[in-house]
């Protein structure tokens, strides 16, 4: 009986994945289909020692448990709330072997790990500038928007935890992608892998996938493109694939 | 008689667009759908001083003339024969008015034209690099490969071109997004709009059409992406669109 994990307000969700669920807080910030195209889109290796910078309820390394059964996760978050969620929704699903969670700022983790000291970091991070918030302090503000951590934050952060040849898997709008280049560039973080995804064939992107490799030379390679929808509406057998496998 | 105006070797190749046609030498660089895709994204409006930086057989300029029927329209071409070949295109398609073609290198135009000059700058830039090259200056490496003029030469002398505000057009691969995006932010031309262009719904994009505008605040746009062929093997209507219109 998974309920007896849960707090009042709170519900849980089924992951679809080795019977996973996750529970969530409705009133605050809840994943979505990012979170499961960057599990998907991220390679994992046995050994791997993987990073989740701003996990939330950890919904990432706790999907990348369970569709690669490979490698051992370290989730951070600087929420209190939302990372005692991840915390129990790891012990939930029987993880704790697998995923550490620390409640930390992100900004200042260099204490807490040697340099280079990670093979792949992952992260589904806000995205949304910080400009023009009424309340910036709010739990959903600081899951959408740069209030505690930046796009420089992260490439930095990034840069500092990767091993060289080291991976980085990162969900985004396409409407930073400039900042994101620019930004990963000038932190030795080479963008090697992008993919775009449409909600449909017919619609520009509204997301973009794309994996850095620590100190790598220059030649971004792109994959086909991801359409979420059919034309009759329906997932298409690409996106119920992120979902299953 | 346009046959009149051809030198040995050459061909006449019908634009389908005012009945403007283009002499071009085979055994040197021809023109390809890049710059008929460049001509369309490209936007130019009344009064505009418009700069192809690379024009080789001249084959933007005279489109954009014909399609846009807007603009003034000058042309730099750093080899010989093409630049002869450009303005004979000129004169033949009684241009003369409209466009002129100077055979110039780029990186010393500053002294020909003030800065801030030119409304619009458009481009089709050798794709590769120019690492490995047996014959270095032949005229189709040079059309091909950055041995004249690399993409940081090309941002450089499009923002001293450029009127704050002023718009670049870029056709290039995706392999070089990165260098695109940084290397115009260091020139403070700021990517706005971005366009994918795929041979199938199928297969990953192999060009890129990007606007940037100088002295712009960042955020990218992207329109929706153009599809060259249907499952059929036959053009899209998009495409169609480019070559008409």
């Amino acid at each position: 009986m998974k309920e007896q994990w849960l707090k009042p307000g709170e519900r849980l969700d089924d992951l679809q994945c080795q019977g996973f669920h996750l529970i969530q807080d409705p009133k605050s910030f809840c994943f979505g289909m990012d979170a499961v195209l960057i599990s998907h889109f991220a390679e994992i290796r046995i050994g791997d020692q993987v990073m989740d910078l701003g996990t939330g309820n950890g919904v990432i390394p706790i999907l990348l448990a369970g569709k690669k059964r490979k490698g051992q996760f370290t989730a951070i978050e600087i929420q209190e709330e939302a990372s005692e969620r991840a915390r129990r929704n790891v012990q939930m699903n029987g993880l704790e072997d697998r995923i550490k969670v620390l409640k930390e700022d992100i900004k200042s983790i260099a204490p807490l790990f040697p340099p280079s000291s990670f093979d792949v970091v992952v992260s589904n991070p806000p995205y949304l500038a910080a400009d023009g918030l009424k309340n910036p302090r709010q739990d959903k503000a600081i899951a959408r928007h740069e209030v505690m951590m930046t796009l420089w934050d992260l490439m930095v952060q990034t840069a500092y935890l990767l091993k060289p040849g080291g991976r980085f898997y990162l969900v985004h709008r396409p409407d930073r992608l400039v900042d994101m280049m620019t930004l990963s560039r000038q932190n030795r973080l080479e963008a090697k892998w992008m993919q775009m995804v449409h909600p449909r064939q017919d619609k520009k992107p509204n997301l973009v996938l794309v994996q850095f490799v620590k100190n790598a030379r220059p030649e971004l390679k792109l994959k086909k493109p991801l359409f979420v929808y059919d034309k009759e509406g329906n997932y298409t057998p690409e996106l119920l694939e992120c979902y299953q496998s």
